[in-house]
């Protein structure tokens, strides 16, 4: 254990210095390529995902109830895997069991593994890729990024900022009160960190590992047993975490049972029952605002994170560059289909025009340049493929069609060509009036866009700031040359809790959240109560419990 | 408002660093001297309260209803004060429109003003002493104590944790992401802190101000609008704070409304209107079980602090001091009548006898030895009215009657002689066996005490942990020679979360806790779910948003 914290010490230096300077930083590669994970790991992963398939996965953790296990790639396969099951009675009683060498290590010894874990997974990125390809319809490139080193970075984040707060208490003080003239009075005093309960993480469909991976690690690092309880249609990505950190974890000498998996299926889902069982802790949730209501109004004395759902809005007022603001928002649009919970929705667009390097355009033709932009970028049907991948859920296909249905269609949606059995779908862009606030104040998840013609850009601020806070949102945009107006915004957006991104162009967009810099959620409407990753997230998954005792002077 | 912050920068900093270091410090002189508090402060604070008495409190707070306040005096006469009262909607109004401003200021203007609000309750800690004797019962000294320089410096402490806590976050930063042999991808990223909405204060009757400013100060420093709901017995302490920081509030342009009184009546209590309103973002309450319990199974969406009731334990498995022991044991059970959320309730003593320096005792001779030790401690009337000061609520003595069924009383309470019209009882201590434990398995608020009689030392600490565990507990103690039994009870006292303190004898008692090292409450059992002071306590009632923008290279 002691090597492992010596091993990566350094890098958790270097990921805390970086969570206070906020600038760019990054611990695992990004890029899949064979100069920083070796000429072997892409063909090695793909034979390794193929012997997944069709079997049972192997992990060292007997059930008690049948295996369950139903996940069918959005590209068009069943995986035919198969998990372990374990009862709520079981998991939770090997968690307690398993929690209490856990919770009498050290804070370095539960650091090194925790980075060892995230090392192990690094190395097995590619891997990760196939399989969240193959659970959430991610193109490959991006179920590599998204799913491997940026889930990765994540999860280091959150062992940087729980590291650096246990480390804030210290083990012992002596605490020495003058007296007048009389000898003071004198107590040696120590604390322990002591973890809150077991922590239990319920992972979404879409990100299990870049949204999972701060709970897992915070939870585990201020030692709290963890219970992983994935999504029915994406199990795979955590089934292959939890394998790693049950490998490291029984090197190292522990209860591989520190980090267990729940798998489940929607015919009998455990969600519940674990969440509200009173030996759990701490519940973190990425999902549905359905059950984050239900979480939020059972889960009593745990405490819990969640993000759920947000209708993320972007106004337009003016366009400095009209081209450059076009293509970055059909990229936005586009980028797995969608699917992204930092994807925009509602494209407020004054109708009395918008002022843009090739003069005021009308709300129509910005419209359309939007629409186009889309086109342009998925002509091409391979470059079309590896930016939307593939649908995750069928639900999606009838929410895009009865969206059809709420406006004026702009772009239709259509699968792409010669995706075979993949699930595909081109974004949809339907324009409405801004009275016509049913079909666009609710997330209509997937590749679903409106455009929100309001008279002017006062009103599109106002409506859209508005609809962050009432409904939530994660993300926001603004495209704009007036300053006054985009100080304005900044305003109004601070107060609805999201934040903003103005004039993106280029390569960066709206829905990319990096470690290290952006605060991911802001806690402050319906989107959710936390934020990945800041003090509030880590510092109440441990508390601090003392003795005193008289000194000698 | 810079000068106030630049006034107190140098308190600022120190208590920061003695939140790190947890060793001894306090900002605020706790002796009741002229020497610190200049000759006329006594005097000047006794006609000040005089002048309160018998009309309407001056406070620069109109209402719309009818002004409230009933409170009488455990030393036997009505105060007479009344105070100004506003509607619900009046009140987060009010709120609504000054946390604008407030929410705009910076961190170093917050917390400048907060400090100088600390500074001048400091100077006026004299009329303090008068507010809380004749509210709570407190005897004068411990009055000026615990409702003076100790609360301000818990106070403060709130400020420190805060302000460290927000300084963590940049203003600013550039993010600058490397893009191979491309130049790089560049945005200028800024965060501001956002307050998480109104807070609000419920006080308690007891220690109004200890237990009320660190939430309250907490809250106003992250840029919350507050608002202070006393406890109806027990309102003047609260007005003073709450007139004081409206002063501050309006010298340095801010609109007092701020902070605002909420003062109500048993006959209509609006604590739960205000605490399920949409507005509130922050709830903190002190008081009991009941309504805490309704708080946590009503507060939705509102971060929710609190701090309820413990049986707390003691364990006397050895006494390497006997007299030392008894002797401590007897000030902590009179101090402030038992009426401390901290003091001591069950003291479990094992029957086959206590190893002390004085030979083997039986359980009976050990709670003779108490027994005694408070009688010797109480032999003095005036000595005895300074430590047990008076009964704050008429159900405290009902509460003694009743538990002088539940056993074999080993001491009876009895008013004090001469007290007048003043209410007061001295402790009853009442043996029960350990099955016995309907008897002392719920908080029984006041002067009463239970010897358990326990089969031996592991037993004792066995039922003493599992009931911090199950009821709650904010202290335990322990007295014992073995040091391995001494590690056993840490272990066992840490997983229940409740801090030890191991054989204390002279001036330090099991119900003293120290802002600046002693971590109250630890947030693991029923006792509350809050601890003062800690990151957790305050990382929440704030969030960040971000605005990002690209810049050119």
């Amino acid at each position: 254990m002691a090597e492992f914290f010596a091993a990566h010490r350094v890098i958790l230096e270097q990921a805390i210095a970086a969570c206070r300077a906020r600038g760019y930083w990054s611990a695992y590669p990004e890029t899949p390529s064979a100069r920083f994970y070796g000429e072997d790991a892409r063909p090695a992963a793909e034979t390794a995902f193929k012997a997944l398939l069709g079997k049972p996965f192997p992990l060292d953790q007997d059930g008690d109830a049948e295996p369950v296990g139903a996940e069918v790639s959005p590209y068009g396969f069943p995986l035919g895997i198969t998990y372990p099951k374990r009862s709520v009675a079981a998991l939770i009683g090997a968690a307690q069991r398993a929690g209490i060498a856990w919770a009498a290590a050290s804070v370095e010894a539960r650091a090194g593994l925790a980075l060892e874990i995230l090392a192990r997974l690094n190395r097995d990125s590619f891997l990760m890729a196939h399989a969240i390809e193959h659970t959430t319809g991610q193109a490959f490139v991006m179920a590599f990024q998204a799913g491997g080193p940026h889930a990765q970075d994540r999860g280091l984040e959150a062992v940087a900022y729980a590291v650096d707060e246990m480390t804030r208490i210290p083990a012992t003080a002596r605490w020495e009160k003058p007296q007048g003239k009389g000898p003071p009075l004198l107590l040696a005093k120590t604390w322990r960190i002591v973890p809150r309960g077991i922590g239990l993480v319920i992972g979404c469909s879409t990100f299990p590992t870049w949204n999972g991976y701060p709970a897992l690690f915070a939870s585990l690092v201020t030692g709290n047993a963890v219970i992983v309880k994935p999504h029915p249609n994406a199990i795979l990505p955590l089934a292959l975490t939890v394998r790693t950190a049950r490998a490291v974890l029984g090197e190292a000498g522990f209860d591989p049972d520190v980090v267990q998996l729940a798998p489940d299926s929607p015919e009998a889902p455990i969600a519940a029952e674990l969440a509200t069982h009173p030996a759990i802790g701490i519940v973190d949730y990425t999902g549905g605002p359905a059950f984050g209501r239900w979480l939020r109004e059972h889960v009593r004395d745990a405490v819990l994170f969640t993000e759920e759902a947000g209708i993320n809005p972007v106004v337009i007022a003016g366009a400095p560059d009209l081209r450059g603001m076009c293509a970055n928002l059909a990229f936005s649009l586009s980028l797995y289909s969608g699917q992204m919970c930092t994807a925009p929705q509602n494209l407020f667009i004054p109708a009395e025009g918008v002022e843009t390097d090739q003069g005021t355009l009308s709300f129509e033709a910005v419209a359309s340049g939007i629409g186009e932009a889309i086109d342009s970028l998925l002509a091409d049907p391979a470059r079309a493929a590896a930016i939307l991948g593939a649908i995750a859920s069928p639900a999606t296909l009838e929410r895009i069609a009865a969206a059809r249905r709420l406006g004026r269609i702009v772009r239709d949606s259509t699968p792409l060509p010669n995706a075979g059995q993949a699930r595909t779908a081109t974004p949809l862009l339907v324009a409405v009036e801004a009275e016509d606030d049913r079909a666009y104040l609710e997330e209509r998840f997937g590749p679903i866009a409106f455009l929100i013609r309001c008279r002017n850009a006062e009103e599109a601020l106002a409506r859209a700031a508005a609809s962050a806070r009432a409904k939530g949102a994660i993300t926001a945009g603004l495209y704009a040359t007036d300053e006054a107006f985009i100080a304005r915004a900044a305003e109004a957006f601070a107060r609805a809790g999201v934040p903003l991104s103005v004039n993106l162009t280029g390569g960066i967009y709206v829905n990319q959240s990096a470690a290290f810099s952006d605060f991911h959620v802001t806690g402050l409407n319906p989107a959710g109560n936390a934020c990945l990753t800041d003090s509030a997230f880590v510092a109440n998954r441990f508390r601090v419990v003392a003795v005193r005792r008289p000194i000698a002077a």
